[in-house]
């Protein structure tokens, strides 16, 4: 539903934060097409540059008229946020309409749909806007069964400590350092933010129980037809979260990895939201391990360490601390790039 | 949906076996109402006891009409099959149309909904019958957040080496058991066959990945607060199924367990569907621990052995084989009642 040619405003009103606005965060990262501006009262006048880490300077505005009116050439408008439970707040809706009133297509990740919005949907179909529910799974519904066996390819799955850890992104730079070393590789989204930046992908999370893994096989033997030498597979939530971890399991038996990325964030010490203490990553390592399917034993070969928030040295001294617990070699994907996990996924 | 007046009448076209009528010979066994007549054409002339080692004498007869006929107090039509991805054979439409004419009410617990088949649903509404598409999930979409620790119940989870095992099974004789012994004790769904049963519980195969493991908690969290002693959940699927292990573990995440009996078919080598073998059981006792959340842990505390098919003899050395290899105790409730394995909960 994207190309590469969208101008892109993400909206998040009064939460355009690394702690919530993950997929508006990504999307100015690694999207497929160029962010011109954001909304967010709070921060209006500022750039993203200023508030994030890394980011480039895409333009803060208070409003959607605002961004709009000063970036006329913007075609979509996307929502940025990624709440657990994926809830449309109520309030967003007038602005939402606003933004349909000015002729900007929706791209909405959230479990609740804008097209079940029977006034806003009406509303689009009149102004001619196209609305993507990222998480309205359409394929087919059926049972997982291991025919990714029969595929040569080498499957790279990140697995987490947690939820938001920066699975994702690993994904994509092992993806990029695998295509600079002249590997064919190919990277499947299997979340919201993962889909609206690349374009496609299984909204995993959003798929009825007894599909989600055959929903992510489907989708692996796609691209395993294509014959490429990796497929980096975007992980979801984690093995020992409450409420995801059935996901986390489904899109791990649905899509046979060979390898694990053990992704984590290295200043947290509970599982979002709960009170769950996140012990050591050498327990998430067992754990992960011991849930392969016998027919396919997969091993953690590295450790994606998210350093976000820490400086340079202490960044540094995280990976180290990660690298002797574990005897693996770790790294900060965002700080150094993929190229020392990838090596570890060459073994 | 059901009470205990209501007459029901099985559908299981061409498929009256311990194979795949699940749901039908489980409501024979424990549902909450009579089963006055079965339709397969191929075993018409018999009864259920005939075809199914220890069921009653329920007749069989070649089609809905000649059931009615025979059974004209008959209300229900039960769809007595349970199908991996739990698809409609669309053949069986006319059947179900002409029991709709014959004022029988329609329960389905497929993954495909008859009220979504606008024809059946029209004739429902005319016919003045209900159509209860018993996976249809109503109840609140919520991350789950570990609320259960809260409350003292002790809460028994079945788990499995494999779908259709006999988990429903071994849950019902243990709450029988339970309270033969005065424990207040309470059987909870969770999947189509054991709501159909219980007339209550939640179709965790059926909900949306993210909300799965929230459901169960709901509905544990309800039946926590009316101070049970044991609440015995019914377990879906395995922990090392491709297709369905991401139901199986929300559920486990979901119910947040104290102990855990692990059930097996004895005669079983690999799982449902699949290339993967099952290697052993403490291979399975092993994952199911290692899986469980760090705030409380899960011991699996005896072995549920189904023994169908074996003569007593067999089954009394599989039940000795299981004890000595797992060194905890193993029974089969069906041949023997829930008796020894509710003493393995108690301890």
């Amino acid at each position: 539903m994207l190309s590469s040619k969208n101008k892109v405003i993400i909206y998040a009103q009064d939460s355009f934060s690394e702690k919530s606005a993950k997929t508006g965060i990504g999307f100015i990262r690694y999207g497929i097409c160029e962010t011109v501006a954001v909304v967010d009262r709070k921060l209006a006048g500022k750039t993203t540059f200023d508030v994030i880490n890394g980011l480039p300077k895409v333009p803060i505005f208070e409003s959607v008229e605002s961004a709009k009116k000063s970036k006329p050439d913007a075609d979509i408008l996307l929502i940025g946020i990624a709440p657990s439970g994926g809830k449309l707040p109520p309030e967003w809706i007038p602005d939402i309409k606003t933004a349909i009133n000015l002729k900007l297509n929706i791209v909405n990740g959230l479990h609740d749909f804008l097209e079940n919005i029977s006034e806003i949907k009406e509303l689009a179909t009149r102004q001619k806007v196209f609305i993507w529910d990222v998480r309205k799974y359409k394929g087919e519904l059926i049972v997982a069964n291991t025919k990714l066996l029969d595929w040569p390819v080498q499957i790279v799955l990140t697995v987490g400590t947690d939820a938001a850890v920066g699975k994702m992104t690993v994904s994509l730079e092992l993806t990029k350092a695998a295509r600079k070393n002249n590997f064919q590789a190919e990277f499947v989204a299997t979340g919201q933010t993962g889909m609206i930046i690349s374009g496609d992908g299984i909204p995993v999370d959003a798929i009825v129980g007894d599909f989600m893994a055959g929903a992510i096989e489907q989708e692996l033997l796609k691209v395993a037809k294509k014959k490429y030498d990796f497929i980096f597979v975007e992980g979801q939530g984690s093995i020992l979260h409450p409420g995801w971890s059935g996901v986390t399991l489904a899109l791990y038996h649905g899509s046979l990895p060979h390898k694990l990325i053990l992704c984590h964030r290295a200043d947290n010490k509970y599982l979002k939201n709960t009170k769950v203490k996140i012990e050591s990553l050498n327990q998430f390592i067992k754990v992960y391990e011991s849930v392969s399917l016998p027919l396919r034993r997969a091993k953690v070969v590295g450790i994606g360490l998210n350093t976000y928030g820490l400086t340079s040295n202490q960044a540094n001294d995280a990976i180290k601390k990660a690298e002797d617990e574990t005897g693996l070699p770790a790294d900060d994907v965002v700080r150094n790039g993929g190229k020392k996990l990838f090596e570890s996924c060459l073994g």
